[in-house]
């Protein structure tokens, strides 16, 4: 909240309302489904409603909460309204809809005077602290260890959603709260599609299997993919895995204090186009990782974000070839004084099970 | 994709821009992650990325596929920008960011009028077709048994953490690709918290325990709750029992077409008022559940949306008392003709196990 409040005295604002949920659980603790946090020099007020009444007890720590019974917009705005003078508010322009924006505005009226964060408290989320990094590094071992438990049982003929479904179960054994994302398990032809839900398709012999999953511990998110081989590999698929291994090694040398998301980017998308494959390379190559599983950076093409120590971030080149199929490896890494370092460890050598 | 052009010509515009991935699925089968869809009198196209070029040939039927390499809103306000003469755009303000609207509105330039569609597609989307129906009466089945499967392994010493893993896992047993939302299992005064998230805390004897879950079948959600007891419940907890679920019984007498979404809730909470217990009583009475797990309409104080043949709703009075827990009672109902059925079928009678 100390470096939330230096920010609002730097853009020269009173205050500053957090509509992003993982910002306000990160401001103060507070991890319900619905709530507004407005922070000025003094005081941090959590708006929420009826439902988390208890829960805000035993969660919240430097903020007052205040119950809402008709509506946390009416009751934000209402608080705003009751300021003296201008009042100048910063806001996320990212996380508020419009028709939010029009019901504050209209409530908190005239003098208050509303300006874009531009993501200032996700700024602050980018650079992980020693406790957010032992929950991440925890929730990537248990990712790791995850991938080694179901890996015995892949094999022809069960399906991507049973395969799909015993992950999620391992991730809970294993200790954390659940999925950060649904899984994905994608074979075959299926596994070119970078974002594929798992289906009733069993896994046969001679496919790519895209396995991408994470795990929620403490809150905060590990990401992962692996891609397997069923059966002997052609040479074509096993180059092609190997071009795509080196790009992740390559985007991973990138990452050191002071280079950009870019940097890393151009690092994985080089070595691709150096094997006559970046054009099957379809998407960027990773993003931050904490509260959530997609947060700042994001490491796209010229994309200018200086890299810092304490960031933790995922490498993830991958081709997509229709009719052939996919291949993506992830890992999360946290930036070092030096470089950076892997989290997640399970085995990246090429495996035909 | 017919109704929304009618909507269209009836507001006067030229187009509308869909944003909200759920009206996306609806109108044109495609349930990726990142999509925006223009939908004029003669033309829809969705603009999605380079991910999801396989999986838009699969899913996508009423519009064409414009992969954008640029990014979404770049793409689209190039489109809009290359209209001729003005040009009345509906655009959903509860679901694009002050951020994204900004960009649009920048690059589509002046000739754009940008008018709220005040959730045309949502209100479409409450009533419910034939083939709908029998998908979320199908994922209500599923939760149904899998609560009953459930049910023996209800017991002291199991933590919450492992009994939500166990439901979750038996969703995805019965055939649901996943859980509709995050289960919740929360036991003795967590059980007041109507929202908890389940920790590690094991159940214990003489404790009420809530079971809120719910699954996706093809696309589409159900969502109950159930109430049990450890052991031998005092006189208390089972009038407070029975009051929930008599309040519940009242909500579901109420429903019919012609009546109203606040007609429903005031069944609940009068019914609940006579015993006393409406102060306890802190959320709304239900809402739609659809391709989404909240959805049109809500069963809230004061709702005028009136019912209509075919919409599917929750109906979950609970009451949360501190120390002591919670108690909450949910089902899924489909409005027919002349009142409405159950589709949620797991026992509804006090459990002490």
């Amino acid at each position: 909240m100390g470096r939330l409040r230096l920010f609002i005295s730097s853009i020269g604002a009173d205050a500053v309302l957090v509509s992003h949920l993982p910002n306000i659980q990160y401001l103060c603790g507070f991890s319900g489904s619905a709530g507004m946090l407005l922070v000025n020099a003094s005081t941090a007020t959590l708006f929420t409603d009826g439902r988390y009444t208890f829960q805000t007890r035993e969660e919240v720590s430097g903020a007052r909460v205040q119950i809402c019974k008709h509506g946390l917009l009416r009751a934000v705005s209402e608080a705003l309204r009751a300021r003296r003078g201008c009042y100048k508010v910063g806001y996320s322009a990212s996380h508020m809809t419009v028709a939010q924006k029009q019901v504050l505005a209209d409530g908190a009226g005239g003098r208050v005077r509303w300006v874009n964060d531009r993501g200032a408290v996700e700024k602050f989320r980018a650079v992980k602290d020693a406790d957010e990094l032992s929950r991440i590094r925890e929730a990537a071992d248990i990712i790791s260890a995850v991938f080694r438990r179901v890996l015995k049982g892949i094999k022809p003929g069960v399906t991507e959603l049973a395969l799909a479904a015993e992950i999620e179960h391992e991730i809970k054994r294993q200790g954390a709260s659940g999925p950060s994302f649904e899984t994905i398990v994608a074979s075959g032809p299926r596994s070119a599609w970078a974002h594929a839900q798992p289906t009733a398709k069993p896994l046969r012999k001679s496919e790519l299997v895209v396995l991408d999953q994470g795990a929620i511990l403490r809150g905060y998110c590990s990401d992962m993919t692996r891609t397997i081989f069923l059966g002997k590999a052609s040479r074509k698929v096993r180059s092609l895995y190997t071009a795509v291994l080196e790009a992740q090694a390559a985007g991973k040398r990138a990452i050191r204090p002071g280079a950009t998301a870019g940097d890393v980017d151009r690092a994985t998308r080089n070595t691709l186009k150096r094997a006559k494959l970046d054009r099957y390379f379809t998407h960027s190559t990773g993003h931050g990782l904490g509260l959530e599983v997609h947060e700042m950076p994001r490491l796209g093409k010229g994309e200018q974000t200086i890299l810092q120590e304490g960031m933790v971030l995922t490498v993830e080149p991958g081709v997509y070839i229709e009719g052939l199929g996919g291949i993506r490896i992830e890992d999360d890494v946290v930036v070092t004084a030096s470089g950076s370092v892997d989290l997640t460890t399970a085995p990246r050598e090429f495996l035909e099970l």
